[in-house]
């Protein structure tokens, strides 16, 4: 028989693929869901439950969480990346490890087939195809929803006939939910003018005071929170729980799709927009500007290119060289206060802090150095544009 | 005599200078302050009062606001500039502004002499030393505070000694104040963890409510607020009068000086950060990923180059040239919404808006192409990995 | 009567497009064929006997070379653009501008066809298709050979069964022959090990001496050779003739296609090689620090995006506005010695030349600047560094 | 007694401070000079026994050839560092491991001060002073020719009134040998215009004929010329001789100094000019785009920040990481062509090479897509030019 994997997140599309694709088809549908931190064990549990009724042989859920954060999150904290300035790239992010977990998985169990749900339009298609094309050319990739073309409608009423009858009305606003952040997608999010209401938001505001909180980093990574230490995926989710009861790192992404249109997506991520601009900060006190500069010019690059789908470019592991490499020394506490809708980086201790009195205060008077060595260094920082000047200047 | 020009604030220092030059030195004293948008009619008035008092022959007031704007704050919108991805360059970029206007003064007044009153420890120092060697080089630059490493006291000691008895008193917090921000030092941005307080900033909260504010650009330019045209940088002013009402656009910035040590300020700039996300969220909807993606490149060096004084590089020329031509589309509304403490980005409209739903919508089922192209341009995109992974993979 | 305009070059694959096109698909064909500098007058004529005696309804040549220069040429040779440091993009840019001829015509006379030879398996299909569709998404693009995968002896099979009796034999080498250079294809090139022999480039090495010549540069654009003003597009083709009589300016390029494959293609480019060294230098003269540095950055930048067919990407524009402005002061004569297949740069002479001993010289005994400055700036140079050394120095 | 370690090199400039040093300022000095490749035993011997009759107390020889490649020339070749595209940094490089030698050894031997003897001109005084200052800031820097400012008669004269009587006759061309290229300074390279006459470079052409080469790298270091293993420093030196025979890797370079005045200079540097080509070659066809993109821009800010003295920048230590990371799979053979005053690539050999007929050939008909499929990938990569063109072409 012929055997496919699917991936299935329980949603209308992947319900359509199971039913069609073992019925219709005749392949042996082995549906596998990837949890990267949207899914609780209940959510997990149902998703089986719906997965087998529709005709899936098997059903196997793949706890990737921590997989996530070692192979893609652990470096987007690292390079401090928002796309466009904005965007933690949470779903991008997701949806890389969850296709090198399924290719994996196909590969393991001799699948011949692959199955996804993306349509034809969006960005999501080129990353599991990307994916799944480079590491096993072999395996056929099967979509039908990109294939047919379908409507909601013509799914529901398919499912229909073949005796499912489940509740399919469409949300008010698509969520994606993970470790990195939830995207919310709706009518607003088609225009370019309309924000979303807050309701579209998952979290709400619950707290309205100030707290101030203390995130400790070790070579980068957040390993703990005031002065608790856990492994980075639980200070990252504790964060998410305590910043979203303060509705913080909402914003909406406008932005290039792989394909070429532009895209416009609500999002909230109130840890990784804490924790990136914490890590910031304790970076900008512990490395050199030019640490600072080509960090931020690889990191850009490494967002644009996992954005895109393109992981499993050599490239992509040589930044990753770099930017574990630079965060030998990025270590100590950041004080952040949290307050409803926002939140302020208050300041660092660490003992690689590299603005230290002892070495000379900003504008303050020193001990490190003459005016007349700071009257030769800026004379000679002069020469270059002094000569072109001279050279140039349209008087002479 | 020896004419010399003093760029002269009001403040301790220059006020020292003024004294000790014209007293001590035998110099002809002619102060000159540039406005670039911090001081009103009265405090200029009463600066010229103090000038003339401490023994200046004239004193001047440049009014610099249009050529700030002019010459440096439209790249910076243009650019989006935020250094380290926070601060816009407030101070850095009024200091170039001062320089310029004050050794173009002192070479059409035929003066010999150039002095200022920065120490041997800061930026603003280079910044003036350097616009003035390469400017005018046969002009000698004479900075007694530098020089003498003179303590406040000392400098109080002596105007009293000769009769000047004011008020000297150390503000609490040092403020520095111009069209593009203001930025606010103490004793907490002498450590690296403590925050300022609330009242160190220059603007309390007063409205606690939402409003929504309309700003157009036209070329990048910020050309009307809520549907009324007006110059740039009135716009500017009524945008930093409206949003400093809701304590907008406070933040902390640590940076590597230029002479080499980090430095901590915090600033207030309310008008800078929204026109700053304003202006990108319009480009993100106007220009193309590359556009984006090479101005994001040149306007980091622009802010970089700028705040280490060497705004005279011709490659500054060569950065505004792509600048200005990659504004040709960059015209249409913004909405925003101020908030107590914050501001958000609710949407845009513009002819030039590339996220345009005939084209096709992200995600959504489109015209535009089939699944079949869709699958073609995945494939082919996959082609170099593919290849490589086959070359490389360890398997074989 | 369906009428079609196509990029007719005379060759094996456009002749069995005009014949098969008009014949079997019932076309109105107009051939084409944009000269961007590597035909004679007589071959045109050649060209257009044949496209007549195929079935063309008409043949139009276009001469494009002055257009090829204003459009693309002259920004690479601002740029100083060698791809992956090696190959002047000889025929990616004569692609890019018959292109645009080609669309243009097709707009200009109502064309609701377009049609070209190139397979399936090149860079060229990619550069046509993107600029006609862009340009004019409303005509449709005609492929027969990329679309039925024809072998050439099909070709030659289907020409011969209507009577077109020419000798199609296949050149042992594949020449594409333009003002900016000339590729070369063979077997060997579908190596990575073989070389090109000798005589599979077009010029062999005549002159065995040694030959000075003098290249003057107006604003960037070469507007002399020996003294001898001209238009710049006849300088290059006069320095072509002059260096090729040594053998100058061969190599083989081996580069990332479009599609994702690996190419490797031999060329002979006297004219570009020599104009861009000698410009390099001159502009190495002329230019400051910091233009060279952001010149490499965007004129790589503009050749890669030329080369993949992203002319008409919107930050073409911008950059070629940041490039013409960088040439302001590169005018000047440069002296190369030519040899047998090799050239030297002997020197340079300009009156924006910053290397002037007027302003000190390099090692040399000065009076710029004192002892006492020059190590007044290498210690302030020194501070970040110092102060991280002393901070993260493993002995503390 | 005051211990210094003199940096020697048996010149006349540190002759000079050898004396002067123990016989007026009552230093102990220790001699020390850091081979990188230049000095032969018996010139070794010859500087020891000057320097001891010139007062030195003791004199060592530290060979650094081993290290100089670890620590420097290795990432040169990894990243293919030409300086402007032209200059391999031969002495830039060099004085940066002997700068780090000689601190290290001052450190070891517990000397209070250390002596060099640039002049205040040049790019050495910097190099020197700033790692000395960096590792070492509790040394001070004793620098007699920058701070008296002495011509070379000078020296002289105070030589033989010591009893000193050595032939200083100045040589016409000031040569710099190391293991990574010879520079060569005269009367010529300060000027703009004139060439250095062959008899200024070291070696002279002695073969005329051609000789093939075949270089093999292991993640690409040189590890066999000619099929014979040794060790990268030995490859070197040994491909050093053979191409200097043919008068190969001769050019000129200018470019910015440290201390913003424009320098030029010549240098014969044959087998890094062979080797830097070579690599990149093989390269380009085992890395993929991206990585050659990247490497590119790191590597160019490696030279610029090693050439300024800026090697203990934390930034280098992550470029290197970077760099190492790349070269993976940077391995297989290289052939080269020695001609006279010039070499050729003739082509690679690597079970890494992405160039592979079985995926498809450049421009050949192929089985790796369809017509449809390229099509496909042609109309979504055109997506966003077409869109922007739809919206903003003037037509509308």
């Amino acid at each position: 028989m012929k055997k496919l994997v699917l991936a299935y997140s329980g949603g209308l599309d992947t319900s359509y693929c199971a039913k069609y694709l073992s019925e219709e088809e005749g392949f042996e549908v082995h549906a596998v869901s990837v949890n990267t931190g949207g899914f609780t064990k209940e959510e997990i549990k149902n998703i089986e439950e719906k997965a087998l009724q529709l005709g899936a042989k098997t059903y196997t859920s793949i706890d990737a969480v921590q997989s996530f954060y070692d192979k893609v999150v652990k470096y987007l904290i690292f390079g401090n990346v928002l796309k466009n300035n904005t965007y933690p790239l949470s779903v991008s992010a997701e949806r890389i490890v969850q296709a090198l977990e399924i290719i994996n998985y196909a590969k393991k169990t001799g699948a011949k087939y692959i199955a996804h749900g993306s349509t034809g339009a969006g960005n999501d298609q080129v990353r599991f195809d990307m994916i799944f094309q480079i590491l096993a050319p072999e395996i056929e990739i099967i979509t039908p929803i990109r294939d047919k073309k379908l409507a909601r409608q013509e799914e529901i009423d398919y499912l229909k006939s073949k005796g499912v009858h489940r509740e399919w009305a469409k949300a008010r606003y698509s969520i994606n939910k993970g470790l990195w952040g939830t995207s919310v997608g709706g009518d607003e999010t088609l225009t370019s003018h309309l924000p979303l209401p807050d309701e579209a938001y998952p979290s709400q505001l619950k707290n309205v005071g100030t707290q101030k909180v203390k995130l400790t980093f070790t070579n980068g990574e957040l390993t703990a929170i005031d002065g608790k230490k856990d492994k980075p995926i639980n200070n990252i989710e504790k964060l998410n729980e305590i910043a979203s009861l303060y509705a913080i790192g909402r914003d909406i992404h406008v932005g290039d799709t792989i394909i070429g249109i532009k895209g416009r997506v609500g999002f909230e991520a109130p840890a990784p927009l804490i924790i990136i601009k914490a890590h910031h900060t304790l970076e900008k006190h512990t490395l050199t500007k030019w640490q600072l500069h080509h960090k931020d010019y690889l990191s850009n690059w490494y967002g644009m290119l996992l954005h895109e789908g393109q992981y499993l470019d050599e490239v992509m592991r040589n930044i990753e060289s770099f930017l574990t490499d630079s965060q030998k020394n990025v270590s100590g506490d950041v004080w952040v206060s949290l307050h409803p809708n926002r939140f302020f980086i208050d300041g660092i201790q660490s003992k690689h802090d590299l603005m230290n009195a002892k070495f000379g205060s900003y504008g303050e008077m020193n001990k490190g150095w003459t005016a007349e060595e700071a009257k030769g260094f800026i004379k000679i920082t002069s020469n270059a544009a002094k000569i072109h000047n001279a050279v140039n200047s349209p008087e002479k």
